[in-house]
């Protein structure tokens, strides 16, 4: 507990700060230094969030000694009654977690010894913590996959629910955050549901690589038991899309091995690049030069010092947020580069990355899907709230940079020009229309003639924002024909 | 090119350096500015290697558009036949590339048009360097994909080979760098043939996701000519399992996406991790203190002041390159990070680190396969030069560290004891052992007994190293019958 | 608070996990939206931690607007008295955070407002929450850069202290993990010092780039009010080696910037990467096949397992949490990465980040300070419990390599030959050492003599390990008196 | 699967490609294993960069062994006239790099003793090359740090000019990309000043932990002969701000560390996230909805589609450029983590890494001084081609967002009112003002009034853009006196 000495160390001027060093070394820190030792060391206090991961795993196991004779059926019996103590203690709160008993292992399985005396002492038979934790994690991880698909699939519902309120609404388009080509708005809410059906489906990929079992591995090199492992892992699910048990085939890999951490680190770090694509549009947008959107009022904040702010935050924070993911990835890996196997305490340090890169993902993706798609009104059953679109503002954007210019290029094509030569005649004529300070669309026929004799009145036609954005009607273009079809597309299978 | 004065800058102290500012630059810099800005935003000194994916997907393209009659019969010949002679000279080394053309693609463009005319011209109908781009991309890297799962299947058979080799032979297995309990060799190498196994399965999974069409998204909106996108990615193999063509499904994600770079730098780094802590293995089994094994001469180099060194190079630089590819990850991570759609500038910097991945992964994976399994002699049909395994030294060293500790724990488990408390009773075993300076097989049965009294003369067996790996008999264990059928189902995997 | 369907979620298969969406949803998420929104948006449950900080920086600024005539004397002196009372409230516990309240600063603004009422309200004249949180952050770490300058300073002592007590203990230097020469252990323990004393400097260099006062910058663009900034400065002590107030000269810059929190956590990733080598170092030595050092128990834990097992804990989590540690300096500089001015709510996402940065360091480096050094006996005035030295083990190691080659070399360079001729006579005498399996001091007199006839007697003196060490008596070199300046000029430096 | 068609497009078939293995080796690698391992080894086709330093080193090297009596005045002058001729050598092209003499040391020794015989072989003695490449990548970097803070100074150079010439241009300052407040253009670009000004104190401060002489550690533990390393170190420059010449005070810390090249990476990875923060500004200025500026057109580049595009592409590429830089400095911490003493191969690899680091950084800056401030005209003497100011279009933006409404707080207050009810007074006003479709400035008095009765007719000088600009005086504000002083400020400095 800081004391008023520490308070004025951290913001007097320094050369008092440790006048007499030792009353400073006991002001400043808040422990001896075996507490500091045994909390360094520990893990309890975060790998404690693994408690029913752990059980469910304990429970197996102990089911399948019995099966298998290594213990006996009171014993298995014990366990279960203990376990089934321990969890409506936990749920309760009454449950004393000790930090001397290092981790959320330790600490259940002391509690069951007390419970249920040596049945509790021979659940740990046949395994260790190595075999054990690593099976914890990836129970807990898959878990938390199935979440993250789910969020993953309510985000892209909101987002195809703003495409379809507006195929029709027509955006520039920007490529280096120049006008380049008029789109449909919805065309590009749809791309970032390519980016998060892409996600989803990476994570699922991640979760055929969590969903194996190292239990059985013991410390490193297996067990003198004649465990059954295959039966353990159907009991907690950890079966491939046949039904067949998936189990780790070498011990010193299955103990040793973060791979799936990573992997799933990184897979989460590229949604958050494109949740932070996302946000820097939806911030670009709402700036006043835009005036594109708004976000619902809960999802900004105001300041404290100027009265008239209405700020992004929510988007902003997402985007911050993107370091913080990255930096786990990083931190892992580091973690992981160079260690020799098998088990090192190093792998300790998996745990509070990927917890955290579990709240931040799941938080944002929960918060970016209502913030799109707003959030259902139970009395009309219409979503409200989600984000508005300002679509002459986004239409007069479009007008402003020349944006039809390649539609005539293709016009002149489709006279017969190869296609540099009309992408160079069509430069000569937004030249001409700069110095006159208008669009193309506004230069008399005469003139756009003088570029090519063969342009006639139907040019007009092509040189529309609308005409452009009709035109595009192959597969993956931006005409709203393409878009309503792939909203058709992503509805089905969202559906599914 | 630096002259003496540059010289002098760089090692003389530098005061004198600068004395006369215009001479310092004129001497400093090797290029006037318009070069150097010439050079800062031009790719083709790099993408130049992207060439023959470049002319696949024009040839793709403009069989399309004949085929759709966008262009003539003739202009589509023509095009061939330039292409033709391209890919002659540049194969010969005759082709030659041009700093202002920018690019790969406009430096071949630019060439077809001086061979063929008109022809040249009406190539770039209906596409955009930012969809051909992602498409080269794509093509080039799905083909380093398939060396690179090919590489990996080498070194997977090189490991299972050791592997082979060595079933018998008992090494101490560390966690935490302290003996552990005995190992078979041959089953520490098969915990790496499960990594690159995983490593392949990510390939893949990534695999899956490169091969994807972006073109016919143009610059970011699609086109107005009647394209026929699934054809021309039929026409490049961009096919699934199914033989279906699989396109990119929106435009302005087509042209702007580079998860699969991302994602294919992060299973490298996976893959590169994987190979830092085989690397750490193996230079610690080198060190004199450890002695297990060696690498053939070649994969060593000596040193400039001692000589009687012999370095084991090849997994130092192997281990460091780890964070080279790393770093590329990273980049790119940082790179795509707060992107708004659609194409940007930044992502020309995808490839240096992409092609610098691709070159370092291929690099090690192969020399890794030769250094570890050695290389085939045709006159004998045996493979020669690959580590030498020094079992006696193996051996010896599984007897300092009480390794059989465990197997005690287990033999009294199996006399009715609950493991918690054979657990204890052990440790006290070993602490007598450890004052005796001796091991626990060397401990008289009297003694033994003292410990607890259902000890009996079996319990040698049990505390032998042998004894001890054979015990451990369940799938994934460390006993030599698990270790064959492990080698066996590897071997059919890798024959497939 | 989870339930026992959330825990079936978690570890049963997954098919029945999600059966009715509601019930999921209603049972996985523990807060509604709204609350979440708080949450993800709000900072005080991290922030708080800046208390202290922010109440000097709060009285700072109240008492220069009092003297500015800003505000009244009575509005000071309320402001002075609440503050008091808040800082007795925070300290006994008393005080409510709450989450409503956002943040740190808000949270004390209100408790203030309510205690003192209008003085209260005024205390915000002239100051933003954008320059109040830079100005909080910026005193926080140079409190915590002092505390981590000391605990440097510690570590560096017991590295000193343990290179004074093996001056002469012989261990093998190691280049590339092979035997190269031998070294004093006291000199490799010196190494270290060099590094920490460089971190020491980096953070010096930091600390001045940290105490700057951005403090009447406002929101963005300074104030209308006639503050007095420097005055601010020298009250908090923010003035630099001369005594003269150091102040941010651009207020844009001066909200926006987070530059000095990068620069930390570059230095805290150097500092934690040369933990990890230190740690990697203990790991190996203390392998059984090296055997070199111990560390005291408490700095250990067994093995649930094995009962034998004594593991290096705590330099195993600390080569772990290096990973931790650059994982935060990449977030921190993704989060930074194309930021607009001026201040964006993205760098909320700095400060948990840099609060980690610091625990981890500060934690690491005295757990170290102890773990090598031991502690003080106040009985004895003697430090004990730290590592213990095996010099015979680690002598024995340094005869294994031929670790005296480059010492016959020289020998034979002052005869006369050209070094590189040396170094090529010498490789030829290993050689024919390997073959006889002998160490080069072993071979006979007539058969070195084969190899350079002008090799005599006082040869062996150059082949001995003593011998070698000695004669490498050069500025930086191993020779005992070498090291025994260094340790001389250590002392007196860190006696400062 | 890919097709046959396939195969043609990524290279070679590969259904084919495996057909025989040796014909597949052949085909799909460019060089046999034993080159492959030369390459991976070796570093001379990169390190040759550093031949300046390399060949600086010897001579101070030889000067040293020839004053100490250890080589001859004769062998002394051989080696001179032979580095003489060396360096004419490679200034004009004709030295034969050889990929096997492994690195530029060897390579320039081999040449040495080829042209000087004995002399040569004489040059090594007393040294490693561990000790040699650390002092040689110091020397070079030292000289390219210098550089480095010339294009530093280049950059704030014109960032200052462009200030001094915008004074009393007005633009939206914003924070969280919304308008906040009034601010001058002069006062946005001095706060790059301040972030650049930043990045050459701490490329200062690593320069000076950069120029320490490591030679004369040998390979690791010093040598045997009577060195002088500080009559090197003066040779060499490497002396402190009185002269004093700086060595490595320990060899086993001086052949093995990196932290000058990481920190250098550190601070040249800040310097490109100020560089990425200007960028996206830069960007989003030239964006159509903005409009506030213009960059010079070969800073520019156009679409191969799209005939009216110009795009920002050096900004862009420099956003992007961040990431390549920030990777490399997190390859190269990854590199560190965890090696034990003393020098190991791995760190080879940070010479790839800093070189690149060394030129994105040189390219960039130099680049962005010219782009921001134009180049100067010889016949007018004055620079042109900077970036181009749309002050009208950046006024218009700021009166968009209510930007004056703290200044009405701020008036408010002046009559009385505290901070916070003024705040919230203030947001009434711009509520209705907002249902008015209004700015603040153009409520009539009478509607203010109602507001607050103390509102008087000079409350419209407060809320016009230039009064809230001009109010904002007080050091490091926006106020053009302010801005005026800081130009002065940074001319004084820059001037030095």
């Amino acid at each position: 507990m800081p004391t008023s000495q520490a308070h004025n160390a951290a913001s007097a001027p320094s050369h008092n700060q440790l006048d007499t060093k030792a009353q400073a070394w006991s002001a400043l820190f808040s422990e001896p230094m075996s507490d500091l030792v045994k909390r360094y060391t520990s893990s309890v206090f975060f790998d404690k969030r693994l408690w029913q991961a752990d059980i469910a795993g304990s429970l197996a196991h102990a089911e399948m000694l019995a099966a298998q004779g290594i213990i006996g059926a009171d014993d298995h019996a014990s366990i279960q009654r203990g376990m089934a103590q321990i969890t409506s203690e936990i749920e309760s709160g009454a449950f004393e977690w000790k930090l001397d008993l290092e981790d959320v292992h330790l600490n259940i399985e002391a509690r069951l010894t007390q419970l249920v005396g040596d049945a509790g002492k021979r659940l740990h038979t046949g395994r260790s913590r190595n075999d054990q934790v690593a099976t914890d994690v990836r129970l807990w991880l898959r878990g938390e996959i199935d979440l993250i698909a789910d969020l993953l699939k309510e985000l892209q519902v909101a987002l195809v629910d703003v495409a379809a309120q507006n195929v029709d609404v027509i955006l520039p388009g920007f490529t280096h955050l120049q006008v380049a080509q008029p789109v449909s708005f919805g065309h590009h809410m749809l791309a970032y549901v390519e980016m998060f059906a892409r996600d989803a489906e990476r994570m699922a990929d991640v979760r055929r690589r969590v969903n194996v079992l190292p239990l059985g591995s013991a410390a490193l090199a297996g067990t003198t038991y004649p465990l059954d492992r295959e039966r353990v892992a159907r009991t907690l699910g950890m079966v491939d899309a046949s039904g067949h048990p998936v189990v780790c085939q070498n011990s010193l890999d299955a103990v040793s091995d973060r791979d799936f951490a990573i992997e799933f680190t990184a897979a989460a770090s590229l949604c958050m690049v494109h949740v932070s694509r996302l946000s820097e549009e939806l911030i670009i947008w709402m700036s006043q030069n835009f005036g594109f959107i708004k976000i619902a009022d809960r999802f900004t904040t105001g300041s404290s010092i100027m009265p008239q702010k209405k700020n992004p935050d929510v988007p902003e924070l997402a985007r911050g947020k993107t370091g913080r993911v990255v930096g786990h990835l990083m931190g892992l890996i580091t973690l992981m580069k160079g260690q020799p196997l098998a088990y090192n305490k190093d792998n300790q340090e998996d745990k509070e990355p990927l917890f955290d890169t579990v709240d931040t993902l799941k938080d944002t993706l929960r918060i970016f899907a209502e913030m799109v798609g707003g959030q259902l009104n139970p009395a009309t059953g219409q979503k409200e709230g989600g984000i508005t679109v300002n679509a002459p503002a986004m239409e007069q954007a479009a007008l402003k940079g020349y944006a039809t210019a390649t539609d005539l290029a293709d016009y002149l094509v489709k006279k017969g020009l190869p296609f540099r030569d009309a992408h160079e005649t069509v430069a000569h004529a937004v030249k001409a229309a700069t110095t006159h300070a208008c669009d193309l669309s506004e230069l008399p026929l005469a003139v756009l003639q003088g570029f090519h004799p063969q342009i006639e009145k139907d040019v007009y036609e092509a040189l529309s924002l609308r005409g452009s954005l009709n035109a595009r009607n192959t597969l993956g273009g931006t005409a709203p024909a393409q878009v309503r079809a792939q909203i058709a597309r992503h509805q089905a299978r969202l559906a599914a």
